[in-house]
Order: structure tokens, then C-alpha cells, then sequence
């Protein structure tokens, strides 16, 4: 693709930040933005004219920027619910999409992005910005590298205590509130999730086949409006749907585990928790550490705390994603230390030259089937639900390497 | 209890290191030793020469030990398929047991300890040590002080790389290797869950209802035996049973949440992964750490790796529990950083002063039976299944306060 000119769609906090510090960054031309709020969307008008470009075209209805005959890919950034539906509009349309990460609430909608993907051979690309942070890349790297021998266990985590950002939802207009008063599932699988199903290969050689679902009981959100916004009567007396924390457990095809967690409404620091375990060795995030099968790390009196907790920065010259030492070298741009910049770089590059998507619509797909299967888990007490295959029985072509 | 008179049952290393720095160091009087092979009792009645005492009798078989008229107290230390088998026999005689912690791969066995120390009221005591963890005291005496709120999800493990003890199994004589290549559950639950269940008031208001059981499948020992044993056809040849990281979750009657995870056959440091989150505050091993809901906490640019990681012992002070304030006057002795030691000092106590044990058959059965209940779940997929309730209904009635 020659001459993008971007959609670009959804203008709340995450949207407004990626579109200055990424998208204009990267110079890309963005001629529509459109935000179901007025003032939003002329926020990113202005943003786009503050970058030096023409003012874009400003809408509040996304069917309109696809219908833009200017536009040739859309960036969706709205809130959870709207994703799937306008990448499948923009792709039915034959514009490009680059779509912000979350759950999907309906296993349909998960088969449909799929189903107009493969029919219309639209580029599509998930925005899942952690398969390009440096750690997941490095370790990535380690793994293909035989580094850390099979991968039989990997664990992650969206752990980020948000309860301010849920509690003032109808103040700041957070779509997040009213999923966290209706819905008790992992809503947010892919930021853990991504990363770790990059590592098992799945829908490349492997793939989920069931999920068990456990959510504790909701405390933690009325724990805090009751001490943080004692005037709110409304939300003072509502029960939250979503529990506290929310553990996943899914099997693979090849035998290998993955625990996710949900833990978002609880006094925490940040954390994805990515855990990647080997026979012949593992990393930590929560340590940030490698572990190696070695003599040294075999010793009796080891002292693990002492000796290793931390040591991870001592693997990035040899290990680090060759993408990541290039990104190093250019100098480290952009939100979320780089992630984002390495993120939109690459979606650019792989429609410029019309190469495969680095994290594509069968990695959305399954990933953001979670959420859905996580829900049906939880409402009937953990049990085991089976995974969908979004492949359609393909995902083995790549197991003879 | 006056003129207490131990008859020791089970010498392997286990059993000789308790007794040794234990049992005989707080001068307790062993009477009659046992172990099914000669060399490990005799070695056993040369601990207690070495120690002062006049010989005891040497047994190979447990029931002449608990026929000893001279023996009114049994200490169990054999491998753990024997244990709850010999407390019954014991309990029935009439002598009061101590034994050591392992699951019980049957539920009947968990109902029947229950049942006949309900016949018999024969003190019983379940030896698990890390009920007597410096950091677990602390954080349950924070728990209890409402330090951490509400506690709605906890999690632990056994997390400790066995390889080398279970792959020369039969040159040692360690009942892990046949149970590694039979099984496939969360064999040793009670080191993670004991800690865990005390906090949660498990059996005292509380209880476990449902668990669900997912294993990786079993690379790490076939890997380690390639490596390192190369000369065991045996060995070689086999596919274990156990997977090499299995995940339980666990859900109360009161909404919280436990994940429990076995993990000794993939190289790792030592933790049991201690994690306790509620509404004010969290306390997480990986990282030694406590979290509060406090401003500073709160920050956004709160640098949490920097300022807190390590940070519990800054809380020692004002919140290690009365029993190790004492201890760390007194003097820590024994090994585990002192667990054993302030396990078998209450036991002791409490058998002399006639008062409740610390860790009780109750406690016993249900933290058991996860072995057995994980073991049934993994082989149905992760299929959720009901925990027993061994207090007969009783749970509860300690709700009120």
C-alpha cells in the first residue's frame, strides 16, 4: 500500500495519546477522526493540525470515516465493545484496520472478524502493543533459541489497579465502569495472554483447547468508593459484577498450561506477571530474572534473592529481539517504553510492503475469545469451557516446521 | 499430658533431621524408634544415644511401636501414603500424634482421621511447619490486625525444583519417584495452602467448596534424566504421570479465591509464592514485599521495583507476630529458619497444658484432600469438584465472632 491516509477512530485518553506520540510521530497522515463525542473528536482534529497537517475531516458516527473515500485504513480506538464491529465494517469496505486491544464479550464476534478477514483478505492487525515490549521480545528470543529448552508452563497477568480510573467512570466517560457493574469474566486477557501465545506458537503449531474460569467475590470496588467518593449514592449501593480477581487456566494442545489473572480492582503495583517456564530454565517478571538450568543456580546454598532477583538486564546484550536492538540503536521512542512506537512501526511497515501481519486476526481472534469464555466459565462456577478453534483445523500446518 | 514418652515412626532424612535438631534438641524423651528399614532405625536410635538418652527400642513395623506400653506420644515422619493410616492406629491406641504434612490420594482417608479423633479426642496435631513461617505469622497477625482490609484472593506454592532427589528415587529410597510415576495432582499442597487457610479461617468460619485442577504435561524429568542419568534404561524409557506445574483454584463460601501451584520438576529458585491481597493492602514472597493503600503507594510515577521490592522487613517490627517476638528473643533454633522448632515448641505446649492444637485434625483432613480432589480433577480435564466439608456442617459456627 502506497499513500496511507488514515481513519482514525475513538478519541478517548488511550486514543488521543497514541495518535499524538505515535501516529503523528511517525509522520503518518491522518485526513478523518471521529469520536462519538464532539469535543473528542475536535481534540484530535486539533492534534492532527498541531502535527502540521491539514485539518481532517471530524465525524461522530465511524460509519461515516469508512465511508470516506479519502480514508484507507482505519485505527480503532474506541471502547471494548465497539472494536469488532467497526473493523469488521472497515475490512467488508476494503480499508485496512489496526484495532486497540480488549476482550470480546460474544464468541460471534470473534468468528466474524475472522470470517470477513478470510473473505476479504483485508490487512488487519491487533494492537497488542506488550508482543512488543523488550523483555517479551527478549525472552521470545531465548525460547527460539532453545535457551530455556520446551516451554511446558507460562503465566501473565493484567494487573494494574484501576479503581480510580472505574469509580469516576461516568465523570471521565470510562467504558470501563459499566462493564465492571455488569460483567464477571477477565476483560483485558490479551496484554498477558499476547506475549505468551507468541511463545506456545498458537495458531502456529499449537493451539487452547479449554479454559476454566474463577473469579473471587467483588470487595475491592465498594472498599474504595465508600473511603474515595462517599457522595455517590449510585455507586455506593451497587453491587459490581466483576470480581476482584480473576484466575485462568487454559490447556493447550501440546500439553503446555497458561494462567492469566485479572487483577484490576485491588491495591497493587503494575504487573503483567510474565512467566515463562522451561525445562531448562525460566523468567520472572516479578523478580525480573532469568533462571538457567546451571550449575551455579544448583548450588545448596544458592541464595536466589541475592544473587539473581533482578539479573534479567544482564541477558539483554546477548538475547535481546534483534527488532529491539535496532529500536535501541535509533533511539527509543514513544509510550509505554517504546512498545507502542515498535507496535505502529511495524503495522506501517507490513502495509507498505504488503507482508503478513505480525500479530493478525487469528491471534485477535483467540485471544479476545477469553473474555467471552472466561465469562461462561465464571457464571457456571470454573467449569470447563473448549476454546474455539478460529483456524479452522489449520492451526497444525506449522507443526512440521 | 505429664512424662511425655515419644515413639519416633519414619527415619528417612526428614525424620532424622526433625528428630535430631528438634525433638531430641528441646529434650524431649524418644522411647522407641522406627523406620521399615533397619539401617535408617538403627540410625535413628543412635541419634537419641548421641543425644543423651538411654537407648530406645528399635522397631521396623509401626504397629509394634504404637503397641509400646512405654510410648503415649506417636511423631509420624514416613512416607506420606502411611501417614494418616498409622495416626489412625495411633489415635485408636489411645497416643497422641504428631504427624507430617503430604496429601492424602484418598478422601476416605481424610474422613476417617476426622472421625476417629472425633471417637477418641486423642490430641492430633498436623506438622505443617509453614503454619509457623516468620513471614506467614506476620502477615496473618496484619490480616487479623485488619492491616490488609478485606482478603479476597490468596495464592502459594510448592515451587522447589525435586529433580535430583526424584530421578535417583530408588538409590535413595524416596517415595517421590513411584508417586512421580503414578500420579499426576498436586501432591504436596499443605506447605502453600496451610498458611493460606489460617488466614481465610478455613474450618472456622469459612470453608473450601469448589476445586478445579489443570496440569502441564511432564517434560522436566524426562529432560533431567536424559542429561543427568543417562545410564537408567529404567527411567529413561518412562513417561511420567505427573505434569510438571499444576494449577489449582480453589472458591470459598465466602467469595475469596486460593490458586495453589505444585511445580518441582523444572529448574527454578525456592519459593512457596506467598501472596495475600485485600481491600487495603497486599503482602507477595517474589518480591518480599508489602503493599499498602496509601498515598505514596498511589503515586503515578511511583517507582514500585525501586522503592518497595524487599520492603517487608521494614514492617517486622510493628507487625511480627507475639509468637516470633518471643522467638527472636529467645533465640531462633532449628531448621527451615525456624519453623520446625516453634512447630514441635506448640505442640509440645499444648499436649502438656491440654490445650488446642495449633494445627488440628480438621485442618489436617481438609488441606489433605486437595491432593485427592486435584488427582480427580486433572484426570477430568480440570473439571470442578466439591470439597468436603470435615466439620460435619460445623464450619460456620464460629461466623459470629
Amino acid at each position: 500500500m502506497e499513500n496511507i491516509r488514515i481513519g482514525y477512530i475513538g478519541l478517548g485518553g488511550r486514543g488521543q495519546g497514541l495518535l499524538s506520540s505515535v501516529v503523528l510521530a511517525q509522520n503518518e497522515r491522518v485526513t478523518a477522526v471521529c469520536d462519538v463525542y464532539e469535543d473528542r473528536a475536535e481534540a484530535g482534529a486539533r492534534l492532527v493540525e498541531e502535527a502540521g497537517q491539514a485539518r481532517p475531516h471530524v465525524y461522530t458516527e465511524y460509519r461515516d470515516v469508512i465511508a470516506d473515500p479519502e480514508v484507507n485504513v482505519i485505527i480503532i480506538a474506541t471502547a471494548w465493545e465497539y472494536h469488532a464491529e467497526i473493523a469488521v465494517a472497515a475490512m467488508r469496505a476494503g480499508k485496512a484496520v489496526a484495532m486497540e486491544v480488549g476482550g470480546s464479550y460474544t464468541l460471534e464476534q470473534c468468528y466474524e472478524l475472522v470470517k470477513v478477514y478470510e473473505e476479504t483478505k483485508t490487512p488487519f492487525m491487533f494492537l497488542e502493543n506488550c508482543c512488543f515490549g523488550r523483555r517479551e521480545m527478549m525472552v521470545l528470543n531465548m525460547v527460539e533459541q532453545g535457551v530455556l529448552g520446551e516451554v511446558v508452563h507460562c503465566s501473565g497477568g493484567y494487573q494494574h489497579d484501576l479503581r480510580d480510573e472505574i469509580s469516576f467512570g461516568r465523570e471521565n466517560r470510562h467504558y470501563r465502569l459499566r462493564n465492571y457493574l455488569s460483567h464477571n469474566c477477565d476483560n483485558y486477557p490479551t496484554h498477558d495472554l499476547g506475549p505468551i501465545a507468541k511463545i506456545l506458537k498458537i495458531n502456529r503449531g499449537n493451539r487452547m483447547m479449554t479454559l476454566s474460569s474463577t473469579a473471587s467475590r467483588a470487595a475491592g470496588l465498594h472498599a474504595y468508593i465508600l473511603e474515595n467518593k462517599p457522595e455517590d449514592e449510585f455507586l455506593k449501593s451497587r453491587q459490581f459484577a466483576q470480581g476482584d480477581v480473576v484466575t485462568t487456566v487454559i490447556k493447550c494442545a501440546d500439553g503446555s498450561t497458561i494462567v492469566l489473572t485479572l487483577d484490576t480492582t485491588l491495591p497493587r503495583y503494575y504487573s503483567r506477571g510474565f512467566t515463562v517456564r522451561g525445562t531448562k530454565g525460566m523468567y520472572e517478571e516479578a523478580t525480573d530474572s532469568v533462571f538457567l538450568d546451571c550449575a551455579a543456580h544448583k548450588a545448596h546454598d544458592f541464595d536466589w534473592r541475592r544473587t539473581c532477583s533482578g539479573n534479567a538486564a544482564e541477558y539483554e546484550e546477548e538475547y535481546d529481539h534483534p527488532l529491539w536492538k535496532q529500536f535501541l540503536i535509533d533511539g527509543v521512542q514513544g509510550g509505554h517504553d517504546g512498545m507502542d512506537w515498535l507496535e505502529f512501526q511495524q503495522f506501517f511497515k507490513a502495509l507498505r510492503e504488503d507482508a503478513p501481519m505480525p500479530v493478525d486476526v487469528y491471534d485477535a481472534a483467540s485471544w479476545m475469545a477469553v473474555t467471552a469464555l472466561s465469562e461462561m466459565s465464571v457464571a457456571r462456577g470454573g467449569a470447563v469451557v473448549d476454546v474455539p478453534d478460529f483456524t479452522g483445523g489449520k492451526w497444525h500446518r506449522e507443526i512440521l516446521g
